[in-house]
């Protein structure tokens, strides 16, 4: 048989080429560094975004939109804002077929566009906190794009709250950090993320501390899957969102982001897909079962559409393939890319020993089961196999974390997987010197494994990798 | 008490203005022309998307997501596309901080882009029909903008699909027409549209037939609420979307594209909403029953929070307004301007007589509820209300469209409300002298009120009327 990828081992990133072409998730835009998200990969991205709004609707925080166009001034009243994000904006001179009198930017993120709006809206400490998400596009102008994990227009959340305090902005920021982004990451995408804080070198552009979460790809390598910001008094002084406190005194707001994005559809195919394509976990999966009748015969489509709908009454997301007059072997191979958790196999021969053959993506095992038992089976298998991608990607991690006690040797160490290092031995000057061969401090951990307060305290470890 | 809202009677645009502002619904953004949408309106546009998003998907499309930046070139190869769109657009010509070669324009619409890929995709009649849409933000530069009406950035759903015959094709855009945007509007959204034609003089740009859905609203005056429509084989050929057919040949394929957008915010507004603000359609709205503590007392906050606790198991959506610091007279004010369609209040007075008072937004009345009868009256008073409010529009809609003989009566007519007025006697010629007096044609009906398949049918009827 043809092979239908170039195999792991042999060129990670030519694999995770093909899987994207040929799982159908994704092409190339016309212009440079875009992309077209097709319906496979689309389907992810809702089912991503469900369970990450579902999330950020607990935790208080309300849906809104905000516009695509900032004006060019409000990215220059943040100085470390406007520095971090310059070289990467696009910027519309012409509308309506004039040229305009000010620039605008394409939104690289909101910050400052909701800044001002935050200062409209707050008047009084009761007004806080304010919390806000928006699901929207943003547009950071890539060199060197590659699709979901680096493009010039991307899909993500922006979550941006404002508070009386700043114990209470910290609390937030974590607050999404853990029960939302964790919680998702580890429970449904079933990455088994690490959960830091970023360097000062390492922050985002205008934030006093960003928290991080980084996931181990199959090659080793880290791809930082979410960030949550504190702002300190940064965006608050440049927009002057103040309140008036209960003592009646004038106060500055202190303020909160954090985003996700379709990046995580890039760190879903690289932490879990294997040589024959993709391996989604079945919480995450928009098809989680799929009936494929195998060839026509006595009884067959009757007895898929019979389990098709049994399946969807028990609560599982199925789909049905009955396009007989395409060989089965493509289709297979098909349903193998895409990363289906199971298929139930309906074909004559099994269905007159009264038996449909249930087929696992995660471990490629091939069941025969009797009809009657095909829901409760599947039922299992999705449950078990959660956890078995979920623990593969674990073992991996500590199988390619390793712990060693100077720069040299982290650094060395990152050319196959992670290294633990004291951050004692790294510090801002070592940090560089990584930089400089590729390698990144993707987050420092406190000596427990617990995400640090600051960057002061005591055996700080940092975990240093090269990255997406 | 001072009044809240301009009276509708008094100025309808200020009132409009008043609703937005006052119920918190969008502000403009700092770009001329943009808008944000604040939770309040968001909240509403979610559920307009998510019930929407349903019926596309039981009609058999699937999402996808294309860039929001489009070569300028796309747009140059169907002649009247470019001569439509070319005077809004937004265009990009500087990113990463360099000139491009080639200026991009932010998407107006994605015909052209998503034709570009329907080409590379379809390959033999077994990929057809391939039906496809998005969600997603669109940019039209507006000279007089109006906030959710005309707005130089708005969101929307755009379909674009793809069939092997004009009937096919034809049949789609219609079932769009009926079974998703006809059912949605009239079954969710409670606005008897006139689904109807347009004339050639007031198609989409590029397209063979154009379909619509009117609203009228609360001032006589139409408002386009969605449309669906023919591309014929315009798109095939300007982006080579062929196919090889079951019989060998090469052919073009048929295109539609189908579309809504936050504009059917402002025609909830305009539609249902009264002089003490929004009135938000029972099936629509994120907040159906608001339980208010109208102030602290013996067991009010416990039975405040059963109800809703009940409400919530009915599967009702339910808010909960505890905030007693705050006046009771100013939180109700508040609900009626966000249209919330009923409300329950719980104060010690009538809690010691065993109510609650049931308030119902349509009709403003106030009855008391033995609390263990309150999830069922609200269910009720629901159920009611959808009715009631669709009612009150079909009601209007009739009294203010009058049926007359001649262009003169129905331009005269129109400043009051709809004409219906045989297209005989209006024609291209008398459509554009319509034109000049601010009338439009907004749709040609047949002669038994169905849609017809051509212009050119006999006893056509021409529905004019102002418009925004």
């Amino acid at each position: 048989m043809a092979r239908v990828l170039t195999p792991r081992a042999e060129d990670f990133p030519r694999w995770y080429q093909d899987v994207i072409a040929k799982a159908q998730l994704a092409d190339n835009g016309p212009v440079r560094g875009t992309m077209v998200i097709r319906p496979t990969g689309y389907a992810i991205w809702e089912r991503m975004q469900a369970e990450m709004d579902a999330r950020i609707k607990v935790a208080g925080a309300e849906n809104a939109y905000f516009p695509l166009f900032i004006p060019e001034s409000y990215l220059r009243r943040e100085a470390e804002h406007v520095e971090g994000f310059s070289p990467e904006l696009a910027v519309v001179t012409h509308g309506g077929g004039k040229q305009l009198a000010e620039p605008v930017v394409v939104r690289p993120t909101s910050e400052t566009v909701i800044g001002e709006f935050m200062a409209k809206w707050v008047d009084s400490y009761r007004d806080l906190p304010l919390l806000l998400n928006q699901w929207a596009n943003v547009v950071r102008w890539e060199l060197r794009p590659r699709v979901f994990l680096r493009t010039s227009e991307f899909l993500w959340q922006e979550g941006h709250t404002a508070h009386a305090t700043e114990a209470d902005a910290r609390a937030y920021a974590r607050k999404i950090l853990h029960e939302v982004y964790e919680d998702f990451m580890v429970g449904v995408l079933g990455i088994p993320v690490l959960v830091g804080r970023k360097t000062a070198g390492e922050r985002f552009a205008g934030a006093t501390n960003t928290y991080t979460l980084e996931g181990m790809m199959g090659d080793g390598k880290a791809l930082q899957l979410g960030t949550s910001h504190e702002l300190g008094q940064n965006f608050a002084r440049a927009f002057d969102i103040t309140y008036s406190s209960a003592t009646g005194g004038v106060e500055h707001a202190w303020t909160t982001s954090w985003g996700t994005s379709t990046r995580m559809l890039g760190g879903l195919i690289m932490c879990h897909g294997d040589d024959n394509g993709l391996r989604v976990p079945p919480r995450l999966a928009p098809v989680q079962a799929y009936v494929m009748i195998v060839k026509d015969g006595e009884g067959v489509g009757e007895a898929a559409a019979k389990l098709r709908d049994a399946l969807r009454d028990a609560g599982v997301r199925v789909g049905l393939d009955d396009r007989v007059d395409t060989p089965f072997g493509r289709r297979a191979v098909d349903a193998e890319l895409k990363g289906y958790p199971v298929r139930i196999e309906v074909g004559p021969r099994d269905l007159a020993a009264g038996n449909a053959v249930l087929v696992r993506r995660t471990d490629g095992s091939k069941t025969p089961v009797a009809v009657p038992d095909v829901v409760k089976a599947v039922l299992a298998a999705l449950e078990a196999d959660q956890q078995a991608l979920y623990d593969e990607a674990l073992k991996r991690r500590l199988d390619r974390t390793v712990t060693v006690g100077t720069l040299a040797e982290a650094i060395e160490a990152s050319a196959t997987g992670w290294a633990k290092v004291p951050w004692s031995e790294v510090g801002p000057a070592g940090e560089k010197e990584a930089n400089g061969q590729g390698v990144t401090v993707r987050c420092l951990i406190s000596a427990d494994g617990t995400v640090p307060d600051s960057e002061d305290e005591p055996e700080l470890q940092a975990i240093l990798a090269r990255a997406y």
